[in-house]
């Protein structure tokens, strides 16, 4: 690293509960490029305070997470087809005072579907209803997919989400078939539910596309059992990984190599 | 410099024209001592949002310059012996959420003076009007020097700032004698002014001490006609190291050693 000096661009992030993602992500990726950048991690308990001083010190760039992505809506100047899309923003960007939000959860998950061309005509079953179920339901509707459905087992925020987006809710899993299967629980992450698998054996077998958002571990027991079956998979990994990029890319206005964000990635993840 | 994370406490600066002066000082000993700290310059142009932003973001300490001194004064929580003494601020501590500012300027000044062992009958004559002025005045005031003489053209400022204190002002320095002469004016700073001497060579050599604020070059020509007529000099660069070591201990809670401060003040001076 170089030391420090007054004209450095300061990028933050704003959670309930930081982690030390961002902070290692960004700064690896300055420190390789060169550029006179620093980012940092913080918490509030006053989020409109935290926006006006990110206006007021002319932070250039602020990563929103749980649970402020709704409450700085009011705060900025304007929000991005990202962020209209779910009513949710991950990503602040100062352009000279004006505070253009967007969400990056939701542009990488839209861009690994489109990625991995899958026919729109597939079923889609997505289990969970918090917000990155509204990310990846919304993803799936823009990118055409017709058969959404949201399996939840709180009827109130699983119809609510599905209806938002003309899909059903159920509260159990449909049948095994040919479906792309996502999981926004945290079934599988790393802690109590580390062993759960979120859909079943058959499930996974019948699948043409399974979607973990779970991003700890990077192989969680529902990504492995796709793998060993077959079956094409996103992980939540790769989720973070590209909404991370994008915030790069706002935030400093120069594109990174897929290398670049899986080092960045990598060296990232070494530290939680 | 360790790869920055999010734990890292961050200090900061508040200016018009933020100078690199603070930052390289700061960062200079957090790394030598191992302290997470980060230290960066910032200018605003909304005072009232950028305290409100080092309240909701957990900054842990922020150096005020020009124009700001006076303006953060109903911003804080509580002014210390120091700010109270000249109305002016240029350190504020957050304390878990409370903003106590201080002025490490007048500390600095003050302690210099009493370092110097000085007899308190020695008569004063301060050469300027302005913010340092202030705090030069009250210190000497609030060491028991009995007479100090404001010399500013302008009465309106000057006669101001000498009465505030109960001290006299006049448009002209006295006859040369055995004073403490100090200049607070722009003469003998690097740029349009370097080579004047705000005091003439007579007054320099009757004089019993030479205080001379200006901090760039360390050596102006008033201080170096001092120290070749033999007569005891405090340097301007003296007060900014000292100010900026008490802000050190304050933002961190550690004492440093004197060659600490002087190898961290004289690797700030280097980008200036």
């Amino acid at each position: 690293m170089p030391i420090l000096n007054k004209d450095m661009t300061l990028c933050i992030s704003l959670a309930a509960r930081p982690s030390n993602l961002g902070t290692r992500f960004h700064n690896f990726l300055y420190d390789e490029l060169g550029l006179n950048f620093i980012y940092k991690a913080f918490t509030t308990e006053d989020i409109e305070g935290a926006v006006r001083g990110v206006r007021a010190l002319g932070i250039r760039g602020c990563s929103v997470s749980m649970p402020f992505k709704e409450a700085v809506i009011p705060l900025v100047d304007e929000l991005d087809a990202s962020a209209l899309a779910i009513e949710s923003v991950n990503t602040i960007v100062n352009d000279g005072g004006k505070l253009v939000a967007s969400n990056t959860d939701y542009e990488a998950i839209a861009a690994l579907i489109a990625e991995h061309d899958i026919r729109p005509s597939l079923p889609v079953v997505v289990r969970g209803a918090g917000g990155m179920a509204k990310a990846v339901v919304a993803a799936f509707r823009d990118a055409g997919f017709a058969e959404v459905t949201v399996v939840a087992r709180n009827e109130g925020t699983g119809s609510a989400l599905a209806e938002k987006y003309g899909f059903r809710w159920q509260a159990v899993d449909p049948s095994p078939g040919p479906f792309a299967l996502v999981n926004v629980t945290p079934l599988g992450m790393t802690g109590a539910d580390e062993g759960a698998l979120s859909f079943s054996e058959e499930h996974v077998a019948a699948a043409e596309l399974v979607f973990d958002v779970v991003a700890f571990p990077a192989e969680t027991p529902l990504i492995r059992l796709a793998r060993a079956r077959g079956v094409p998979v996103i992980t939540g990994a790769a989720v973070a990984a590209l909404q991370a990029a994008r915030q790069f890319e706002k935030y400093t206005g120069m594109s990174i190599t897929a290398d670049q964000v899986e080092r960045a990635a990598a060296f990232s993840r070494q530290a939680v």
